[in-house]
């Protein structure tokens, strides 16, 4: 059970169940033979019939028990709410990953009020694995059981292993940022999408670098690597909730570190 | 249980036996905060004590119950054998991924004969998957069960989904001769070390290409994607099984057009 007041206990039990209604609908799909996907863009981004059902039934769980909140996710409209505060939704994240068969996609649940996060979820359902992050909790729970979450402290990028989606992602000029990061860690690694992040709230790894991502990519990621101890910004150190350019590092000095060179 | 003959079924027992051996070792270090790690080149190529303590468990175990087979391992000395047969082992096969804590690392296990590979398998200890293939199996065991391995009928390029640890990996010449193959599919996915394979296997994902590779990198890949009706080959369409520069694809159609294009 999580620590934390009786509204955050009712919160995390509405993410828990939003996540097992998509784990649910994204695990009767995935390593699917003949799965159908379209192109959202001219860019390679297909979305699958399980993205869809996931969000739908996510739609309908919050339709009966938070009626009251506003939802934003990937694959429907905006639903606004009365509440203040709003489900931010990405019911597969990573659907390239998804569609070869990598088990380092997610489901991406987050709560937020005006100012941004105040509680986010990564559920890797093929694993088994639940990283929470918020209102009382710091948690991965997975096949090896419980674990806390906490960000590493490395504070030097010569000690660090940063995680990219690059280099499919992101303009020249933003891939050139990038490099002057890479050229200074110690590892740099490729393809995780939201995985990356998680990996960082467990003290794996220590950098991520991203750039074009939405709101519903980084929400859950920002409650997470948070309640670790990381930090995350866009590329001008200001709140990242909005999507776009992100950088997150699991201590001030890293993060100070990794801002010069791509600011 | 496996089809095939009685030494079949010995054979299989023996290699699931080192896989189990070897799931415990890595476990117990996988995740685990202050590894210790050394360098091994000048390139960051890390060894784990899971890394020894897994090659060491499976060799006592060969010692024990396969006295006369040789054995090809990455950690220590060749042993060499008197029964024509030898145990080819990857106790880590991407220390890398490993160490950033991304479950795409894998456990690779061959038994060869002087012409090449006979049976393979790559383990994924933390996932709980076990890719089989040879000697009358051709499986995933995991944790949705049991299904048949069997490579995709993808026969073009511009439909194909390609595997790598490029841009990491390879002298300029080979980044481009990779790059060739890449402008040509669908999508291109990087990072996934051993698992890329079982992906091909289970089909996922149609090629994979690797230079740099040594024999107890490829031999169990082997196995499995042959046993799933794939194609393994060096890139001048020679057997890979001594490592080296590698093309893995589902069809002979796609590997004859990846072959066209690195050669």
């Amino acid at each position: 059970m999580p620590a934390g007041d009786t509204e955050s206990v009712e919160l995390w039990s509405v993410a828990e169940r939003l996540a097992d209604a998509a784990r649910e609908e994204t695990l009767r799909h995935f390593r699917a033979l003949h799965l159908t996907t379209e192109s959202k863009s001219e860019h390679f981004d297909p979305v699958t019939i399980a993205d869809r059902n996931a969000e739908s039934s996510m739609r309908a769980i919050l339709g009966e028990l938070r009626p009251e909140d506003g939802i934003l996710g990937e694959e429907f409209e905006p639903k606004h709410g009365v509440s203040g505060l709003t489900w931010v939704l990405d019911p597969i994240d990573g659907t390239r990953g998804f569609i070869s068969g990598t088990p380092t996609w997610g489901v991406l649940i987050a709560l937020a009020d005006g100012d941004g996060p105040i509680l986010g979820l990564i559920d890797q359902p093929y694993i088994g694995e639940r990283f929470m992050g918020g209102r009382g909790r710091a948690v991965l729970e997975g096949p090896q059981g419980s674990r806390p979450l906490n960000a590493s402290e490395t504070t030097s990028l010569a000690d660090a292993t940063l995680f990219t989606t690059f280099p499919e992602v992101g303009t020249l000029a933003e891939a050139a940022a990038f490099r002057r990061v890479s050229s200074k860690v110690q590892l740099t690694r490729y393809g995780c999408d939201c995985y990356a992040y998680a990996l960082l709230a467990v003290g794996q790894i220590d950098l991520v670098i991203e750039a074009g991502l939405k709101a519903y990519d980084i929400q859950a990621p920002i409650a997470v690597i948070e309640a670790a101890g990381g930090i995350v910004s866009d590329w001008e150190g200001e709140p990242a909730h909005d999507g776009g350019r992100v950088l997150a590092a699991a201590t001030p000095e890293l993060h100070e570190a990794a801002l010069e060179l791509i600011a």
